[in-house]
């Protein structure tokens, strides 16, 4: 079964995508082997997040930036994220393949994923489906998320780029950006950007960029001249590498600004190449799942110890009657596993 | 050593108290032990949780509140949570304790609390002090808390009874309570009630309590008549214990409204008790508590086993070199601990 699957995947089978996808959301059975088969074929894609409040205009948009690609002959693939419904309605999914689909292929892939289970789950998934994308052979990956909460804000970082939208006239949503939203922005863009408020908006934010790096400059002692290129990139009077977030102006119905957009894109893909920055957010992010997955492993393996043990209830019915107490408890659990685990290094 | 402390504190010795918050505060070696060790002896503390923004009057309400206790002959220990510095002033705690001190004892014992570690830590840090406070003997125990992010939530809703504090004229503020601080709140309190827009505040808490008991009573399916007791019991017309959350009015500087904030939390205690939620709420604490525990402990084992395995930074070059993935080096990781566990179930 798995086998089948994959060589489908790699054979280019959208289907085949489609029900690997589905099988992650689902952790259905043999999905950890598929997501482990898969990795050997991943590390070419592009992963770039779009995040941004309801009403930015983010679909819009992230449907303009797609067609763009693929007009540069590039295959994309979009994962969007709605943390708030239990279920994506498959209406709109539909409708956004349509939309898409004007270029004529499905190589423009859709596909939403939803809170099912736990929001925590939903980060593994989210990270697992970039992974089918990416061994399936996309070369963007486009991640979209409501940017309301932090788990939203923890999927949408787990991208290479990240793409923050701002809608003009909000001067209240720039102040609200600041909280976290900022440190993981790799850039701005204001979308409809023809409506009034929409140059407040660009000024604001920039005043807020430069707040930031001067912030920056002076808590790492860099007080010398730095001179921002026009693409975004800076030229410290070290020399080093660094990047300081662009803003964009699109309307994203019209498709005006996509052009640039792509374009900001590829070179913040360039300096995070040049950088290494590339390299070591990978690295980061693979320690990161590697200690997600353990702790959600032992997490199954100590619940089904508890089970095995009476269960909860049990153990709180002795801390309330005195008998023990939570501390107790946990060692009366770990305390045989750590033993093993003694004895088993010991040999 | 550890049996002197829990004696000295059984015995009353402030000084004791403060050097077992100490220990729990630094995770300092043997307080295990001696959180362990005091579970015993608690269980008779009332547990107050005061929190709400910055500037809303916290700590000269909850100054004025254990001053009331103590003039009733009861004891009283306060925890201060500040999660933003690394380092509570001891300035800070020293004019607290001054202030506290016209009673002429020590029996309202302050003591503030900050993340040295991480604020996951800091969460069972309090439940730990709040049982040494417990232990000690004290009627009331006060934890105050900064109500700005979901952790410090976390931690006040540790307490029995939350109190929600809400600066006059702050419409605004109470639209963000919505999020998060309504769901925890058993009271709410408009400080500073002599400032302009009290009466309005007031007003739109009533209408944000009465709008969310409507929502409750819709999805419970009871759409009989609530009525409202003066105390804030209702009398569902099935006879079931509810209660919605009263708003107190008090002027902390001038004591104004202490003496009734006192009365609704007694209201509060009385209907924890005679509803059974007392019992359930430390129920579901300890079941809380065991959980957080297991996975602190689990997550120590498993660093352990990670770091004489070679390090997280190993493992990530093999993933990064595509031999392996992260799926398999959790696998890797727990698939001898799985074993173990079984073979010794097995025996």
């Amino acid at each position: 079964m798995t086998d089948e699957l994959i060589e489908a995947l790699l054979a280019g089978e959208h289907r085949a995508l489609a029900r690997t996808i589905t099988k992650i959301e689902d952790r259905a059975p043999g999905y950890r082997e598929l997501v482990s088969r898969l990795h050997e074929h991943t590390g070419d894609a592009d992963v770039i997040g779009v995040t941004g409040s309801p009403g930015a205009g983010k679909s819009t948009l992230v449907d303009k930036l797609a067609e763009a690609y693929r007009e540069q002959g590039l295959t994309v693939g979009v994962i969007a994220i709605d943390p708030s419904s239990p279920f994506t309605g498959g209406a709109v999914l539909g409708d956004r393949i349509r939309m898409a689909s004007n270029t004529g292929d499905m190589d423009v892939f859709f596909r939403s994923m939803s809170a099912r289970g736990s929001l925590g789950g939903l980060s593994t998934a989210t990270t697992d489906a970039v992974k089918a994308l990416d061994a399936f052979g996309k070369d963007k990956v486009i991640i979209e998320t409501v940017g309301a909460g932090q788990n939203e804000v923890d999927i949408v970082r787990t991208a290479d780029t990240v793409a923050v939208l701002v809608p003009p006239g909000s001067g209240d949503d720039v102040q609200m950006l600041k909280a976290g939203i900022l440190e993981i922005a790799d850039l701005f863009v204001v979308n409809k950007a023809d409506l009034d408020g929409a140059d407040r908006t660009v000024h604001e934010l920039r005043e807020m960029i430069e707040g930031r790096r001067n912030e920056v400059a002076v808590a790492t002692g860099h007080h010398g001249a730095v001179e921002t290129e026009p693409d975004g990139t800076d030229t410290d009077t070290d020399g080093e590498h660094s990047w300081t977030p662009p803003i964009v102006e699109t309307v994203a119905k019209t498709g005006e600004g996509v052009g640039e957009l792509c374009s900001v894109l590829e070179d913040h893909a360039e300096y995070l190449t040049a950088s290494g920055q590339l390299e070591a957010k990978a690295r980061s992010r693979y320690a990161a799942e590697i200690r997600t997955l353990l702790r959600e492993d032992a997490s199954d393996l100590l619940a089904a110890e508890v089970d095995r043990r009476g269960g909860i209830e049990a153990f709180v019915d002795r801390v309330m009657d005195r008998e023990t107490d939570p501390y107790a408890v946990s060692d009366e659990i770990l305390a045989p596993i750590e033993e093993c685990v003694r004895e088993r290094r010991d040999t």
